[in-house]
């Protein structure tokens, strides 16, 4: 049986470098497709390319206008081939104009000195935290299990803090590929929400994940839970940054991801 | 008299959409020029664009090739203009082939509520920190005048820290704007430095700015130092992460910024 996640990112070449993806109601958000997994759809058309050297690296998506219910196309320019690392661009249409642009780049990772600096979130295991759906609304969230350790969408009241901490995955379970990587590094709702303790508009402007993970590691996972973490720096003007951690439940930094997002405010 | 930032960033409409800057040698990296002034460039040029509606809110650009000495053109497009938000995406080109390729957002800062969430580092005022240039053959850096608060690149052996938190502003002293914005967002040398303890073969690949600081937050810095601050999170596979702040003496959080960067250890 295919995974819903495999249906909803599912991309045919059409014409030479230009993929052909269809949005999928599972994956719905308030207005259009979540952006993660428009980003993950992007990450496969990538790697079917015919061109294609090494593995992601890095991914920054940005956010024109939402996409409508229906095909969207996603045109790949292999800008440059190095040595050991790759350069593309790519534009996202549906047949009126760009929604959504952005650039991507492809290594070779070779052994070298490694060490990852930042630590562990102190957490327990996820079978210390009950599963805690998003709310109903929220479409795509259906597709994840999230076990929150705080910041979760049930929310109380404005808080001082935007940090979300969540062990997470596909469900149902699934390996962990560099599409899913891409499309849980979005899974974190705007920070803003935390922080006014309400619901807003808000929307991603442009978001950046930055790909750790060798295949082997992220061939370790296997459909084992992500320890995700999240926080914004600032907001103000109706715009804040949030970035993100995701780490194996191994331990293993998988991916580092920062999205600026733009957001109404109700009460102000 | 024309600072010499102002020089190295000029740039001139050729064709619609497409600006000619050079190379200044004052910016020179290792190998070609410093990705900062490259990055401060398109800044200019975006600003520049007849269409241009509003002021920078992100910024990515990824290096695809060393850029020559000499003249370069940035050919800009307009893909989007909403109502509040500008998308644009840029190539570099030298005549045979893009160097470098890129998107960006500009926007219109309305009044909302706004709060800044990571606090600002513990640190003495600038005038408690000795200026400590770079070594000698980084001309770029010669451009800033730096006072380490830690992290400087006055190196004595490996760390456990890839952190450097200083005070740092043009050289000679320049009123802020983006551009200038966007290059001090690139002024934190290879975290990998610190790290091994040595310099290392290594360039950025990717580099995101998020511009948190409206117009008139940049009009209250004038010419004074700013605080910066950055971290690696992963180091592993002839890659590492970077990420920064840049904070006006003030306490405003102008920027937040991201960079994949590529490195080779002659060690391992």
């Amino acid at each position: 049986m295919t995974h819903v996640f495999d249906e909803a990112t599912a991309v045919e070449q059409v014409a030479p470098g230009t993929f052909r993806a269809h949005t999928h109601p599972a994956y719905n958000n308030m207005v259009g497709p979540f952006g993660g997994i428009t980003a993950a759809t992007v990450v496969a058309a990538l790697q079917r390319h015919p061109e294609a050297q090494g593995h992601p690296l890095s991914l920054t998506i940005n956010y024109a206008a939402p996409i409508s219910e229906g095909a969207w196309d996603i045109a790949v320019t292999v800008l440059k081939t190095n040595r050991t690392n790759q350069h593309f661009t790519f534009l996202i249409d549906q047949g009126d104009g760009a929604v959504a642009s952005g650039t991507a780049v492809f290594g070779t990772r070779r052994e070298t000195w490694g060490d990852t600096e930042i630590a562990f979130p102190q957490v327990g295991t996820p079978e210390d935290y009950a599963e805690q759906p998003f709310p109903d609304f929220i479409e795509w969230a259906k597709n994840y299990e999230t076990r929150f350790v705080t910041g979760s969408l049930n929310i109380d009241g404005p808080s001082d803090s935007s940090e979300s901490t969540l062990w997470l995955r596909d469900k149902p379970a699934r390996a962990l590929d560099y599409p899913a990587l891409a499309s849980l590094a979005d899974a974190f709702f705007p920070r803003a929400f935390l922080r006014r303790g309400t619901y807003l508009p808000a929307g991603t402007i442009s978001l950046t994940t930055y790909f750790h993970a060798s295949p082997a590691e992220l061939d370790q996972q296997a459909g084992e839970h992500l320890l995700g973490t999240a926080v914004g720096a600032r907001f103000g003007h109706g715009h804040f940054d949030q970035y993100a951690q995701l780490w194996g439940r191994n331990g293993t930094l998988l991916a580092t991801t920062h999205q600026l997002v733009y957001f109404k405010d109700p009460k102000a």
